[in-house]
């Protein structure tokens, strides 16, 4: 005979509440285990996959690889050299969409680049272009590079070169416009339109300068300066801005630029808390870059969005993009702005939230949920429940209130699936009206569906 | 008849462990309160003071002024100009001291200003001079001024000037030297004062003609920007530094300096992450003046020390110093430097605590512990026992992981001498020998019995 029921009776649960409830009706002692089953119908797929006997050792190899990228910034250059763009050829942010399925945000900054490029002087005409196909459009990631938020690049906008010593890979990203009324964000005015040739008339190669003559800038050490300092380097990129600021200083000043130019350069640079965002970005690519292609490996090594679509690469199966519908994100707004006009989650800048930074380093900059809504308490548990998720930490960004625990690096598909947890993200929210320009700042997932078609593909493969 | 041992005993005890180690000897459930007696010996004064019918709004005064000072940086002027100093006077940081009874890093800084002065050649001949009283000796707080560590300050140094715009007030602080062999950790060799001849011929002039072409700078705003970003401004200053030196560089480069003058200060200033720790300083110097001579209020308005006395000074009691011998700080030590080659807590910079900031503020700090040791809880800890001895919370410097709750601010006497909590400081420590310099980094109380002192003082005045 069993005394199970001769005490007083102690419940575990997991999952459905029914059992927890009924119960706790009867009075009894009853813990609640925070359990969820896998995402409907990935049972054969998960079981596939977790039992490849690959998985475990090239999982390990990925995050061996991701953690021991140290990313240079060796260069600023036009796109047109360093991704050999004509005036004809236009980058973007997400995975491939053509014109007709581009949302507002995506094509404001695609008229404005239109424009900007003097391939039409109203912006307005650029539309009939890309419909036709005479401009073509590819994804940043096609090109090695990254572009926050429409991601638009073309060919005489100025681009950060980030280099792996180690393999001489290289990844690129423009020099970011400040917030507001500006290109990535759907805006093509005048005002935006100026700004961006002032931008390469002289940001663009003053920073050439500094950076040729200071030589090569350890991208990845100021990374993890700036986890120690509040930034979670995708939409906190303020202490970052500053050492990069403090780093290039000397060599500016040095560059034989007229004072003028070099005054404008600083107050520019310097009065835009995000312009180490596309220096992150780059830095991101570069270390998830080096996990690409490994078989067996269910680490995500992109995520991105092109306002329409969210898409993600894993490890394990090439260039294949999962996509599915990008949502809108929850946060703050700017001034007037509401719900209603957000467009829906757009930008390459989700890369860093994959390599362990953004919503996943939240914790370390608490100060964040006054830009992206929310509380400090929520701050830290994203972090920590992005550990759920995640094959490991990242050696490099140390979180102090964490006890200097590394930030969670490296998602794997499986473990979504499984928990349900869908990665934190944080982003800029776009006004879906082309021409609006930034409308706020909040929070975001992808859309679940990505990661069951994930496994799909990397259970083919087993 | 009395039930009160029919059921379970439950014990909550205070102060001394006897009843209750006896009490769970007996299998009882005790709870122990923290709390332990007023310091010996200040019961009369407590109650004289806790029943004057000034000190309430006294208080409560004394916290509206220090809160409301907005610190402007204003100007760069050399010590003769802005403190009317001339080669024969020179200041030192803490209560005042003579020859005889200074320590040896205020020995050293003393004899390398001298001969940085011209009024000897070599540095130990103006031992002499000190001792006779040749060359005069006052504490930098009698002139509006603060100084770190030693906290020398002679004519020809160039100090910072910072305004209250409200009542016009001013203070002042000298130019920061950088870490390890410098003046204020008490170093004079021939290399220490040639980097004060540089920085009065082309650092301070070249701040001058920034500041003065920017216009005011709102040191107390930065002061809250660094709380967000892991700065606790007494041995963090990082985020400070970078700040400073973004807001001036515009100014900088239109300076009309030559370009390899302008690069050495810009690398000068970049590579010195405690260099804003000069502008902290007499910002809070200005707030907390503010509050000097409110009859009744309790709280200290200066915390500083010499190398050999700890001193403080209250808002009810005017200028004078209630001093002990300064501690010897515990921490974490450079190279092979160990305790017994710390010396006891020196300087001025114990400003910041007094103003909720420094070791008050090491939450909004956590990375500080790996330069003064401890852990990320202690930092956490410290922070929250401060409110204990507090008066408020200072509007400005929020703490993020805090929930944006402001810093303690305001230490009150009576709470002090109630709680036996003492005021937590973070510092650097000097070698005790004369021209050594920086040993390490760590933590510090003053000295206990100067409270009981400063309440003495205070009962006498009811």
């Amino acid at each position: 005979m069993t005394h199970l029921l001769d005490g007083d009776i102690a419940v575990v649960t997991a999952g459905v509440d029914l059992l927890a409830a009924a119960a706790e009706a009867q009075a009894a002692d009853v813990t609640r285990v925070d359990w969820q089953p896998p995402m409907a119908g990935t049972g054969p797929d998960l079981v596939t996959v977790l039992g490849d006997p690959r998985r475990r050792e090239a999982n390990a190899e990925a995050l061996r690889q991701v953690s021991g990228v140290r990313a240079m910034l060796v260069d600023v250059l036009p796109a047109r050299d360093a991704l050999g763009l004509d005036e004809r050829s236009v980058l973007h942010a997400g995975p491939p969409i053509a014109w007709e399925r581009a949302s507002g945000p995506l094509r404001g900054a695609l008229l404005g680049a239109a424009a900007f490029e003097g391939v039409v002087e109203d912006p307005e005409d650029a539309a009939a272009l890309y419909a036709s196909g005479a401009i073509s459009l590819d994804p940043c990631h096609h090109h090695g590079a990254v572009g926050p938020m429409a991601g638009v690049v073309c060919a005489s906008m100025w681009m950060w070169v980030i280099e792996d010593p180690q393999s001489g890979r290289r990844t690129y990203c423009s020099l970011n416009e400040g917030l507001g009324k500006v290109l990535r964000y759907g805006a093509y005015s005048a005002q935006v339109l100026d700004r961006l040739r002032w931008m390469s008339a002289v940001l663009g190669p003053a920073l050439q300068a500094a950076v040729r003559a200071h030589g090569p800038i350890d991208v990845t050490a100021i990374l993890a300066q700036m986890v120690q300092m509040g930034d979670e380097a995708h939409n906190r990129n303020r202490a970052g801005t500053l050492m990069l600021l403090r780093d290039l200083a000397p060599a500016l000043v040095s560059s034989g630029l007229p004072p003028a130019d070099l005054a404008e350069v600083f107050a520019f640079v310097g009065g835009n808390d995000h312009f180490f965002l596309n220096l992150a970005m780059p830095a991101c690519k570069l270390a998830l870059d080096a996990a690409r292609g490994i078989p067996g490996s269910t680490m995500v090594v992109a995520m991105c969005r092109n306002g329409t679509d969210f898409g993600v690469q894993v490890a394990g199966t090439g260039d294949e993009w999962f996509t599915g519908p990008a949502l809108v994100p929850e946060g703050l707004y700017l001034g007037d702005y509401g719900p209603e006009d957000a467009n829906p989650d757009i930008g390459d800048s989700a890369i860093t939230e994959t390599c362990g930074l953004g919503g996943f380093a939240m914790a370390a900059a608490p100060a964040i949920v006054r830009f992206v809504g929310g509380t400090v308490g929520d701050a830290l548990a994203n972090t920590r429940r992005m550990y759920e998720i995640t094959l490991g930490e990242h050696p490099a960004f140390a979180v102090p209130v964490l006890d200097f625990r590394g930030t969670p690096l490296g998602i794997d598909v499986t473990k979504v699936v499984r928990t349900g947890v869908l990665p934190q993200i944080n982003t800029g929210m776009a006004g879906k009206v082309a021409g609006t320009g930034q409308v706020g700042a909040g929070l975001v997932t992808p859309p679940a569906d990505i990661f069951p078609k994930a496994l799909r593909a990397l259970a083919e493969r087993v």
